[in-house]
């Protein structure tokens, strides 16, 4: 079977439907690719389309997708809250199935030399597509945002891009394109309305405080209209295969019965990579000898 | 996307691998079909191949399997321990994905009658399928075997085919054709040698003996070589919508704890539905707002 990838770019344009509607008619029109979801952020004046398929339909959607934005939106023109260099800000490769992360390594490549050629368009590799170790992380690569890389793009080498021209293209400025992990979504919702402790639990998980790799949390108050409250420890986990959801459940129940409440339940955002889920249930069973091969419509999709 | 269906014919040779062989290299030859597990059981003359795809990849694939057989197996020579009729025995339709069983009755139908016709086979619809409600149950379609079939196919109208001649196919005699739901095969062993107390919650779980619905369940004792035994309730979960893993085990763990001891691990044999695992994941994690079509392979596959 082809490699299956997931695409990810960001475009900043949230306030125009309009723009939107024809980049998303853009990827649509490309054959193999599936849409799998897309939104608009009117106050980050921002929007994320999210599409898969086989590689090369994924990067001729990508392609078809810059292509419309780089005509419709005019970056001298752009406000917005979110941190953003350029029309296309930001494109991300994900590996989904059995494709590993060096293919989309390699794609983010040769797609990020194929479109600053195609658009004369400078291209910043980031993630774990980064060929300078400095840009790896996407907030280093947007230092100074639009405005600041207009300005350095030119005159300093440490801004210059890896591929493309040592100018920001006219309306649609620069792209960061790059590679990363299927990130996963997840919220716990704690039998209690203690914000406090939903932090301290936060704090104890997140790897940036010392707690399980490659996990990211925070400890906020979920508050529903018509619904009572739950202190929530809200997550990303960015790389399920180092640190999976049965992981950290397992670690966040032990903590807040140690702190006399427990978890009342979860919730998952979005899409997950179905391996994340079939590790949940293998381990929930305590199954021997499990593989995701077992999940009949996975191996069909995998062998099509 | 195009219904997807599972495939299970089983056919009345197990002693000459060169026969199934070409049996499998019809299916294999077929766009668009996977083939997904194929055996042999010498004792019992018999294999049975297991392949999907969608509705009309898979029943060409039925149809190319079912000329070969017809061409390469004489039931008049056949002997074996399994209840047959003919050389292809049984053939039954299973929905996956999103597919309805309602599909697989439809297709079951137009493929028998079709079938009929262009071999000149009579075919008895069975399970989800059957035409007449005494012939729900496949051992009911079954009795008498090919030679008891034989001697009452022409007579007896009870017996007569839903399609096809009122009489066997020369070398072939007569096919089951059906539709019924996935099945899972599961196997909890207990931290326990005490094969009595597997018989007695076998008992209490399968729906024959007044238990949960749709389970099938027998305890054995679980001897490997150089490994502990283990008291095992294997089980087949015929519904796994009406009970799924989850129910069963809960069911399982509390009267093995009942009993002093508690599961082991669990096994799960061969494939089973992506959705029957996901629904173990949810349930373990308790999560709220749940749908299969958050695990990323199995929303695209559904949408290609």
């Amino acid at each position: 079977m082809a490699s299956l990838i997931e695409c990810v770019p960001n475009f900043s344009e949230g306030r125009r439907p309009e723009v939107i509607d024809e980049i998303v008619g853009a990827v649509r029109q490309i054959d193999g690719v599936t849409l799998l979801d897309f939104s608009r952020d009117e106050t980050h004046n921002r929007s994320v389309v999210t599409f898969a398929g086989p590689a090369e339909s994924v990067v001729r959607a990508a392609t078809a997708a810059v292509g419309r934005a780089l005509q419709l939106i005019d970056m001298e023109q752009h406000v917005g809250a979110h941190p953003r260099i350029g029309a296309v800000d930001v494109i991300p490769f994900v590996p989904l199935g059995g494709t590993r992360l060096a293919e989309c390594v390699d794609l983010a490549r040769r797609f990020g030399e194929q479109t600053a050629k195609l658009f004369d368009v400078p291209i910043y590799l980031y993630g774990e597509a980064a060929l300078r170790p400095e840009r790896r992380r996407l907030a280093d690569v947007r230092r100074g945002q639009y405005e600041g890389l207009k300005a350095e793009i030119g005159s300093n080498p440490d801004r210059a891009p890896d591929y493309g021209p040592q100018h920001l293209h006219p309306r649609g400025g620069a792209i960061a394109v790059g590679a990363r992990k299927p990130l996963i979504a997840f919220n716990v919702n704690l039998d209690s309305e203690d914000v406090a402790l939903a932090k301290r639990i936060a704090h104890s998980v997140r790897e940036s405080s010392g707690g399980l790799p490659a996990v990211q949390a925070m400890g906020v108050l979920l508050e529903n209209p018509g619904e009572r409250r739950y202190a929530q420890v809200s997550m990303n986990l960015v790389d399920w295969e180092r640190t999976g959801i049965s992981r950290v459940v397992r670690e966040i129940r032990q903590l807040a019965r140690a702190a006399g409440t427990d978890i009342h339940h979860c919730e998952l955002i979005g899409l997950a990579p179905t391996g994340a889920l079939l590790e949940v249930a293998s381990d929930a069973l305590g199954l021997r000898g499990f593989s995701p091969d077992q999940a009949l419509e996975l191996r069909l999709a995998r062998d099509r």
